[in-house]
């Protein structure tokens, strides 16, 4: 097996590089000093230029031929088969793709990052219309790249949610489409009270309850840290190097959801496969699978009534003058409240999806030429109107509140909605295996569901795609039919203690 | 002039990967999870190794030689003859040392680091010295992939130091070691008062003052930062991102003149030229011309009589539990109180020399394996006898003071010193072209020092050697006499406003 050793070797600083790039965009959006934007973008594009050029080099092509011979016949499912066959899918990607262009896309996203910030407080598209358009060509020009595909959208959506084509999702989201737009109907017209839920929660005190939520959930200490950002994601260096971000809005208690978002993501990246750690097999399998992650951990665990039954009496102390006279039950309708809004980060469970949907109807547009750039927040508004009812006041609420464009991630989106269906399954499954599921969360005590992640998705890395991954973990292909139940059930019943 | 432009696309990566790990770097010693030490470590060595890889390659020896025909004939003070010129000495030294040992000299480093924090804090010499002796072993495996040099030393010198050998500075060192001895013992019995510079000094109003000095002294807005650490030290990702570190321990005022220091290195990365910012040459030039400005702004600046009439009733409001009572001379008599003491980075200007002459020789001492380092500590505490006259309690205040050794540094000592002398003729050319310099600084005012720092040191990068680096900076070469005499004129003299 000396190839395949030779070509652990040789992958090994890939894996490290993309790593470096991952901090290297963590400190930009946390901690970096503003003046330096154009620095990072060359050394984002740099990283993403030497990554590239050795998976592409003619050597890695030589040790994967080799490594093929010397692996055929073996346990498919074995570490050794699974890595070389995901070489095999990634360098085949890859070559196509010149060096140059992979390092342009990678400086275009950095440099069109504070672009895209100043646009958003000036609630201004045109001033971000020039790094649109510039991120979007270059990715018209990475699908030219390839050939023999049904269509162009699938070469986007590859790079998020592998081995998935665009006419699956399609079907998919139709037919959740088909269900939640008359929920939503339903649902929207509630008077149930959240008032108590604006108003005044200072960041200090959201700080220490969102670092006790990460640790109540729980990580091996001294491997994680939280930190405050404007768009909260989750990256990190390593199994043991996790760093979640949060945002704290004074006004709102929002923190405290996205924190267990951001946790659900760190604690796939900290329970990733130890022993496969610099080789490609050890990442995160997918964005879908990886969202699928952060949902269960926000939704499922994050706004059930066992975990509230636990914790609330936790947020009320933190808050005596808004919470103070707030009952559990009136707490927990109030989390769970329907009401079509404006920002998908802040959206319900219910109307979440319609948000992404939208994302993926435009994104389709862009890419097929059915819209000009200019006229997308036209297309946008046109249809928050038609989907949820709710009229763009400006886009800063509207086209402009994501920051996934700036990057030129486009195919990103259908990822979130993805996992949030897989969210579902895998809870479902969980709570089969773990007949106590229920009461642990209950008495505070998430090791058991933790234990369960680890053992039955996170430590499969990226050895399988993301639909072999599910199927692993829970017997079942991707399915709308136990979200919309849940949906349906958790409320049109009403959420209560 | 085709290869020359291909050549510098071929290093343009080089340097970024180069300040990338300088960034992952100043993240391991200040908001790194302790528990992500291990990928640090592997992602370091992975930086390293494709730098070496990348600058090694046939290719980029290729190019080279064609950029010498090409640039062959043109201005010697050029920007692209001393471009060919210094890539051409670096290349040279690059390709005698294999990558392997160029990433297993950076893993070790930072590997040995986080066992010398614990080492340290137990003062536990036998728990580092496996870590030392890897890292020395290193080390003499390097010196030998050279040939044809003096002495071995010198191969550990050039890589801080470059083109400036073990026995000038053992010349230069041994004229100081001579002057310095006896103004010790002269200096060290004064009975100056700085009782009042020890006791409570909350770090939060520390920090305010730091950061209100670095202001005073001037960065542009926006592109700097300065954090806690454990060893201050500065650092940075280009000239619009400079990072700079202190200590605050809440016992003592010291953590205003490491900021001082500090910021004197972090106005060089700021000043640096622009215009060959992704080439070889826009580097610092070396650790001493490095140190040559963080000890003008720590002393020249920072100890002296004009500053501290400007500074000092800002400071004194900062503390008045602890200096209400303290004129201003007798604060200017304290912070430059001669008394030999355990540790370098707490040492006054007079007796600082004799900590980096001591570890200069004991360098020597373990290349040329005249001591072995079992023994290092007996070493280190029989010259802090013999040179300071002060008894060593424990080895955390003695041979594992520093970090330098456990990331392998052994030549880097030196540098303090050289640099120290060359603060000294640096600032004095400053002061003949600045006439109203002193003035200026008592007025708080330093853009004229900070104009004149960047046009006769900071924008000559890398394109020359450190001595004609000074030589153009100053006119002259260095020496230890203008440093002696500024030594002896202030301390003989007594230091009063």
């Amino acid at each position: 097996m000396d190839s395949l050793q030779a070509l652990k070797d040789r992958l090994a600083p890939i894996v490290d590089v993309q790593r470096v790039a991952r901090l290297l965009s963590w400190d930009l959006q946390t901690v970096m000093p503003p003046a330096g934007a154009q620095h990072r973008a060359e050394q984002l594009g740099t990283l993403q230029q030497l990554a590239h050029e050795r998976l592409t080099d003619a050597e890695t092509g030589r040790l994967l031929e080799a490594a093929e011979r010397e692996v055929d016949g073996l346990d498919p499912d074995s570490d050794d088969v699974t890595l070389v066959r995901l070489v095999r899918r990634d360098y085949d990607k890859a070559v196509r793709v010149p060096s140059e262009l992979r390092a342009e896309m990678a400086r275009a996203a950095a440099e069109a990052r504070p672009v895209w910030v100043r646009a958003k407080e000036a609630s201004d598209f045109a001033a971000f219309l020039p790094a649109l358009e510039h991120n979007v060509d270059l990715r018209l020009r990475y699908i030219e790249c390839f050939e023999g595909v049904d269509e162009p959208y699938d070469i986007l959506l590859d790079d998020f949610e592998p081995q998935t084509s665009t006419a699956e999702v399609r079907a998919l989201f139709d037919e959740l489409k088909g269900a939640l737009v008359p929920l939503i109907a339903e649902l929207r017209d509630g008077d149930t009270d959240d008032s108590f839920l604006t108003g005044s929660f200072p960041p200090d005190r959201q700080e220490r309850l969102a670092k006790g939520v990460v640790d109540l959930f729980g990580m091996r200490p001294g491997s994680w840290r939280l930190d405050p950002t404007v768009h909260p994601f989750a990256s990190g260096a390593g199994v043991d190097d996790v760093r979640i971000t949060t945002s704290y809005d004074p006004a709102t208690i929002k923190s405290l959801f996205s924190t267990m978002h951001e946790y659900g993501h760190g604690l796939y990246n900290h329970q990733l496969p130890r022993d496969l750690e610099r080789l490609p097999t050890g990442g995160p399998c997918s964005l879908g699978i990886h969202e699928s992650q952060s949902r269960l951990w926000e939704n499922l665990v994050g706004r059930s009534v066992p975990f509230w039954r636990f914790f609330y009496p936790r947020v009320r102390e933190t808050y005596p003058e808004q919470l103070g006279d707030v009952d559990l039950d009136r707490f927990l309708a109030a989390i769970n409240k329907v009401k079509p809004s404006l920002i998908r980060i802040k959206a319900d469970e219910v109307t979440y999806g319609m948000h992404v949907i939208l994302r993926f109807e435009l994104e389709q547009d862009i890419v097929n030429g059915r819209v000009a750039l200019t006229d997308l927040p036209e297309a946008w508004n046109a249809k928050m109107s038609e989907y949820l009812g709710v009229e763009v006041p400006d886009d800063a609420h509207g086209v402009l509140q994501d920051t996934h464009w700036s990057g030129g991630m486009i195919g990103y989106f259908p990822t979130y909605l993805l996992g949030t269906v897989m969210s579902v399954q895998i809870w479902q499954k969980a709570a089969e295996d773990l007949p106590e599921l229920e009461d642990a969360v209950g008495r505070g005590e998430f090791a058991p569901l933790r234990d369960w992640l680890g053992e039955h998705v996170h430590r499969l890395g990226r050895k399988f795609s993301p639909q072999e991954t599910l199927r692993r973990a829970t017997g079942s292909e991707i399915d709308a039919k136990p979200y919309l139940a849940y949906l349906e059930s958790k409320y049109r019943a009403g959420v209560a203690a």
